[in-house]
């Protein structure tokens, strides 16, 4: 495996590279980073997997500064997992200039958008940027970042890019909680209530499917969670399709939320399939 | 030479081309135009020339319906100039979908951008996926959009994209008026009054180079427009790196201007080096 921190020379070991299967990260790597690896070594070869802790997704006030940065323990475990190219740019390999020219993505501004304010232009630019930098004929992500996985799919196609995205089932924990990196900033007793977040959103699916009025499941999975201390964002039930409010003859909605305790945000989501007589 | 209209037939024209060399046009070709092929024909090849009147680059009340769009003349001046490619889709071809990802670029909302809001952007978007249909070595633009070169430069180093882009001179006609499809709305009269543009820029350029200040050189060419008929848009002295207002320092100016004579809105720049004792 190569570790390679700049562009050039990235661009010159993937000269001759049809198939290449990219896995963009931002490190702190956990099994649900490697399940994106196994996944693309199915699909291409090499397996590039980028390491970088993005300044343009993360607002003021966020974690930008201590998101964990762990590039030699990654590289050991890409490196195991079967990873090629391990692409670590620094912030002004990737930004050497100020990044005046950006994506604006759908769905920009709302769910977690609406409390990340700039959260997913600064995806969907450097996304764009590793997209061109690496000329993947796949990249993988993963499906706990639902809007993420949508806003991405819509650019690949809005931008007639020639990439096929791969959506990769959210890994967990043996008690539900999905696995994240920022896991790690739980206290005991946090990580304790955290697979609750899993729980509210399987009870709200449920409800759904039973025929449950969706503002009704949403309002009950609030009110659970803060009720457990929990400060929440948003819960909210969407079409899979355009990720907008759901009309009465939607049968695809996935349900989503984000919540914070403490000063730690997780967000989770669960697909339900409406049976036909609920309609 | 081919003509295409649908991008999955496009791709598997250029599936092996690595040198290919692109020319993105509105259509309704000139001189300026074929001056961009010949160059294009010096860098790479394939040589593709794309015909597309782009409706996200057009505002409410311009001439989007009344573009002229010329196609069988086009192609037969691009196959004469020796292009092996013209690519033409329809609207849904380019637009599938609605349009909700965007390129939001540098300098969107000054100059040409303050009086055309979304134009910019509209550009930019549509050049990104012409960008990713034909994935071109090379791109050739021409000179007399100045700021659509910077803005599009900007985006291509922004977005590592892995292509040159190449600005040619303006052409124009004996008299000096720069070569565009628009001259043709202008009436005879208007016709003869054209050419003053250029040549107020070239004395406002001259000015710069005596050592004039950019303020008062502004309000003689917008005032020598004005008595003649034109609405002006906008007279501006730039630096050329950054495209900012010059501080004492610049030497490297350029002056740009828009201009109507009715409703024909004209466009055009002359750049001008200071000399030392100048600063």
């Amino acid at each position: 495996m190569r570790l390679i921190h700049r562009v050039d020379e990235l661009r010159a070991a993937l000269r001759d590279a049809r198939e290449c299967a990219l896995v963009p990260t931002m490190g702190n790597l956990h099994d649900g980073h490697l399940a994106l690896i196994e996944r693309a070594r199915r699909h291409g070869a090499p397996v590039v997997a980028s390491i970088f802790v993005n300044p343009l997704q993360f607002g003021a006030g966020e974690d930008f500064e201590r998101y964990p940065r762990t590039l030699a323990q990654d590289c050991a475990r890409l490196a195991d997992a079967g990873t090629d190219i391990v692409f670590a740019p620094d912030v002004g390999e990737m930004y050497p200039e100020p990044q005046t020219c950006v994506v604006l993505p759908p769905l920009a501004d709302e769910l977690c958008g609406a409390h990340r304010p700039g959260h997913f232009q600064g995806v969907a630019t450097v996304v764009l940027k590793l997209f061109n930098m690496v000329a993947p004929r796949y990249a993988v992500f993963g499906k706990k970042d639902y809007q993420q996985c949508f806003i991405l799919k819509a650019m690949v196609r809005q931008f007639n890019l020639p990439i096929e995205l791969i959506v990769v089932d959210t890994q967990r924990a043996e008690d539900g909680l999905a696995l994240s990196s920022r896991n790690a900033y739980l206290s005991p007793a946090q990580r304790a209530e955290a697979p609750r977040l899993y729980r509210v959103l399987r009870e709200a699916a449920a409800q759904l499917e039973r025929g449950c009025d969706a503002a009704g499941v949403v309002a009950a999975a609030e009110a659970e969670l803060t009720a457990h201390g929990w400060q929440v964002d948003y819960v909210a039930v969407r079409a899979q399709a355009g990720l907008q409010p759901p009309t009465p003859d939607t049968r695809e909605l996935v349900v989503l939320a984000a919540a914070r305790l403490g000063t730690t945000r997780l967000i989770d989501n669960v697909e339900v399939v409406l049976p036909l007589h609920a309609g």
